[in-house]
């Protein structure tokens, strides 16, 4: 039997640990009034970025992520040798769509929110694995075109709730490769669908607690590592109302992650922002990634990090049924 | 740098070749009506498989076809490290929940009708990549869940053009593993996302026959083979008239794998049932590989296979935009 790479049940090890060479994001104009506006590479001016349609605005988004996260490594987009990208929209339309603007050998990914994380966990195995020299993983997401396929017509106005997180106009590209300069992806866990019963589209917060709490405990023991291990353990989009569970449930588990532990939804916008329980979507830790929180490590204030990125798996489809909303969290640890 | 396995512009070749050690099919009445009817592991007597929803029915699909791949090897489905699977439905809700029912890690991928390719090249990946020692790739599709979703509402009765196609009632489940006996997966080309310009929803076959033939030609210029290395050369679901279309690029590529070529869409079906231009759907190369095809090179009947899966990116969000429908195809090599 070959020398796997898998620890424990969910963990993996990466030999040659692949290095984020560059990484680029796109945030609309909220996320640019946020606390970290002056850490993205670009904050749009309105909704649309010159297109006729949101959902035609958010696929741009991306495409220029990924054309800017090579570019910033002066990089042609052909220097991708493949792109792994995934999105909210019905059948990930976004990534589908600037992959074929793009013309790069393309695998789509369905993480939910979880996307950033399962495509560098997913991008790192390939590189790690011989397969791949140098990659884009990506995603994104837009507030306007995920309100109005998931929950109400936009411009109807509904009223939210104080649970309602408020999807993240954002895109964000990392480049992946098997040598050069940059932070490390040195491990990840893969999540499993974790799902307690809730069925409020209005708080996806409480119904990705759970997958989180489940795959930090995992990778923590995977790896025989405390919490204190990281310089900062942060989770993808549970806001403030799944964010307070989550804590719970790690202080449950023996975890007590505080005070390295926090939260992209949270982080994403100020307390005075009207976002409600605070940020979600794909973009939300996609941004917050490849914006302040790779910067940071860029300048040695953080060293070790774990990133578990959370996914709420909430359809429409499945909501018709009668069904709760499952939650999936992957975790990448990334090192300088 | 290091071996790296990638071999000319989009082609993964495995080094070691992880083993297709079982395998699994489920099908609807009118796959079982077919002419491979009898290959099938399991032929649903309805639409609804005890459920109350036909979506509800897709899921229970994917999750027992995936179980049945693992009993038929006598494993359980704890013994399965990982399941990678996608469908057709709005953010894959067959694949999310089913996951939560057999509580294994989750990677969610999308890929259209090729999802059932890119498992297993994303599968053979990861395995020989030496993450893991034994997974499950894993698909489905149904046809009355799709229709309402992508087309018209089903109980509508509205009339199909001759070039619609028959989504498949199907779910094929293939467990990978590092060792042991059976048809190995020996590459594998990642496709690129083409479009033509095609824009017609009642005509998927020939949205992705471009992207079949971009595919086939890659894959056989990146590992310098002639078509006829290969015993059968099958896409995915082009059916007739999109299997019409491929066959003029392939011959004006100078391919002409005729009379080695066939399609799953073509050979699911015969041609006096009522399917139009013939199947679709995630589940029908699936069903027809963890079918009949398997079978036959179980058998010695075939001993060198090229399964080139094609998706079409088609979704209504995008067509409200004005958008035309875009192809992808993913090829994995079969060889005993």
């Amino acid at each position: 039997m070959p020398g796997f790479k898998k620890k424990g049940s969910q963990t993996v090890v990466f030999e040659k640990a692949p290095v984020i060479t560059s990484w680029a994001s796109i945030v609309g104009p909220k996320e640019g009034e946020g606390p970290w506006g002056q850490e993205f590479d670009s904050v749009l001016g309105d909704y649309m970025f010159g297109e006729d349609s949101w959902e035609k605005a958010e696929k741009k988004m991306l495409r220029e992520a990924v054309k800017l996260s090579l570019d910033k490594r002066n990089l042609q987009v052909d220097d991708a040798e493949i792109i792994l990208a995934g999105d909210l929209l019905n059948q990930t339309v976004s990534s589908n769509y600037a992959a074929r603007e793009l013309a790069r050998p393309f695998l789509g990914l369905y993480g939910a929110c979880s996307t950033m994380a399962e495509a560098l966990l997913v991008g790192s195995m390939l590189i790690d694995g011989n397969f791949f020299s140098r990659l884009v993983s990506a995603t994104c997401s837009h507030h306007y075109a995920a309100s109005r396929q998931y929950r109400f017509p936009t411009e109807q106005g509904t009223q939210p709730t104080p649970s309602t997180q408020w999807t993240a106009t954002a895109a964000g590209a990392v480049v992946l490769e098997w040598a050069g300069v940059g932070p490390r992806i040195t491990a990840g866990t893969i999540g499993k669908v974790i799902d307690m019963g809730q069925s409020d589209a209005a708080d996806m917060g409480s119904a990705m607690a759970p997958a989180a709490a489940d795959t930090l405990k995992t990778h923590l023991n995977d790896l025989e590592r405390l919490p204190d291990y990281y310089d900062l353990i942060v989770t993808g989009d549970l806001a403030r109302v799944g964010m307070a569970i989550a804590e719970q449930l790690f202080i449950r588990d023996g975890l007590l992650p505080k005070p390295n532990y926090s939260d992209c939804g949270v982080l994403l916008y100020d307390e005075k922002q009207d976002v409600d329980a605070g940020g979600c979507g794909c973009g939300c830790s996609a941004a917050m990634l490849c914006g302040p929180l790779l910067k940071k490590m860029q300048k040695g204030e953080i060293n070790k990090m774990l990133l578990v990125a959370t996914g709420a798996l909430m359809s429409p489809t499945m909501a018709f049924q009668g069904e709760s909303i499952p939650g999936i969290a992957h975790a990448i640890a990334i090192e300088n």
